[in-house]
C-alpha cells in the first residue's frame, strides 16, 4: 500500500492565523483606479509568481504560462482594444442601465504599470492527461485557481489586481505573439495602490448587490435548500 | 468624477501575516485519502462557502452554486461513476505509466464524509452580462476562483479537499437533479484529515514533478524569457 509511506504533518492554523486567511479573502479587491507609478520588484513578482505556481492543477500539469507586460506600446495597444470592445459592449445596454454602465471605471490598463497576461497550455504533455480524460476543460480552471492565490498574496503585498475581460482575445494573442494552441484565460492590470475600496466597485456603483450566500446552497440535490442549523455568523 | 467619493483603506498586512498567507498557499494539498469520518459542522462549512462566495466574479454576477453531499447512496452512486470513467482512464496507459496509474489513489469519495459539487450558473441575470459579451467564458473561471477561496480556507480548518475530475460530468448531473443549463464545474470530496502530506501526492508518486516556475514567465512578448533580477528566494 503506497500510502503508508506518506510523510504527513498537521500544521496547524493558530485562530489568528485562521483569521489572517479569511481576512486577505474578504479584503481582496478588483482594482481599476489608484494605481500607483512604482513598479513590483522582481522579488515581490517572483513570490506572487510563485504563489500562483503553488496552485492545484489536474494531473500535477501546471498548464499556467505567464506575460509581464511594461512596454508602454504594448499596454497602450491593449488599452485600444479595450476601447474598442468597450464601445461593442456599451451599445448593448440602454436607458438607465446604458448611463450606470458609461460611468464606470472597468480597466486600469495605463495607470497600473505593469500588466500580467495568464495563459493555459492544454497541450503540456506535463501530467499526461491524467484527470482530463473526462473533464478536457479543467486544465483552464486550474489556471483560474493560480490567479486566485497570487490575487490574495497581492493583496497581502498591497498591490491590486484588476482582471480586464472587455478585450479581444485574438487580437491581444496576436500583439503578444501568443501561439494559437494557448488559451488566454486573463488579462490583469496590476500595482501597487492607494488602497482598497471597502466594497466591491461594482456593488458601490448600483450595478449589481452582494447574493445572500446560503440561498446557493443546495442539500444532496440540486433545489433542495441546505438548512444551516443555529444563526451563521 | 465618481472615485473622489470611494472609501479607500490600506489595512496593511504584518511580515507575518503575509507569511502565513503564504503558508496556507503552499501547504493546501489534493487529498484523496486519510478522511476521518467526523462531519464538517454547519458553522464551519459555512465559513468555508462563504469564503467561496468572496471571490472575484465577472460583472459581480456570482455565478457559484454548492450542492454538498452526504447521502450514502449518492456518494456511493458517485463513487460509481468515478470506478467506471477511471476504467476509461486507466486503459489508455501502457507499460510502466499504466502500473504507475493502476498504484495512483485518485478520489476519496467514500473515506470523504461529504461532497461538494460546485456549479455555474452562466444564464444567472445578475451581472447583467457585464464584461462577458468579450469573453463568456469567464464565468466558468470565476467559480474556480471561488473553489481555490475554500480549498485555502479549508486548509487552515484542517480540512482536506479533493477535486475528483475523472467522472461523466452529464451523469453526475442526472444524478443530483442538476438543471440542464448549470455547468458542472468540480466535485470535489471534502473532510477533516488526519494530516496533510508534505509534497502532492503525483509528484511522490512520480507521475510528474514540478515544474520550473521562472521558466513559465515571459517578457512583454511570449517567447522572450522574463529575466528575474538577483536570486529570488
Amino acid at each position: 500500500m503506497v500510502e503508508s509511506v506518506v510523510n504527513r504533518t498537521m500544521n496547524s492554523y493558530s485562530e489568528s492565523e485562521k483569521a489572517t486567511i479569511y481576512r486577505v479573502i474578504r479584503e481582496r479587491r478588483d482594482v481599476r483606479t489608484g494605481y500607483l507609478p512604482t513598479l513590483v520588484d522582481d522579488a515581490v513578482l517572483h513570490r506572487l509568481l510563485s504563489a500562483a505556481h503553488h496552485a492545484p492543477s489536474v494531473g500535477f500539469m501546471q498548464p499556467w504560462r505567464f506575460i509581464v507586460i511594461r512596454d508602454l506600446l504594448l499596454r497602450t495597444a491593449v488599452h485600444a482594444n479595450f476601447q474598442r470592445a468597450n464601445a461593442d459592449a456599451a451599445s448593448r445596454y440602454t436607458g438607465e442601465r446604458g448611463e450606470m454602465y458609461a460611468r464606470l471605471r472597468l480597466e486600469g490598463l495605463l495607470e497600473a504599470p505593469q500588466h500580467l497576461c495568464v495563459l493555459c497550455d492544454p497541450l503540456t504533455e506535463r501530467g499526461h492527461c491524467l484527470g482530463r480524460n473526462s473533464m478536457p476543460e479543467t486544465s483552464a480552471y486550474s489556471v483560474a485557481c493560480a490567479i486566485q492565490n497570487l490575487w490574495l498574496a497581492a493583496r497581502a503585498e498591497g498591490i491590486g489586481v484588476g482582471w480586464v475581460s472587455i478585450l479581444d482575445p485574438a487580437a491581444i494573442k496576436e500583439l503578444l505573439r501568443i501561439p494559437p494552441h494557448l488559451e488566454l484565460i486573463a488579462y490583469l492590470c496590476f500595482g501597487y495602490v492607494e488602497g482598497f475600496a471597502e466594497t466591491p466597485d461594482l456593488e458601490r456603483h448600483g450595478w449589481e448587490h452582494r447574493a445572500d450566500a446560503d440561498a446557493l446552497v443546495n442539500a444532496d440535490t440540486f433545489g433542495q435548500p441546505y438548512r444551516f442549523s443555529g444563526a451563521q455568523p
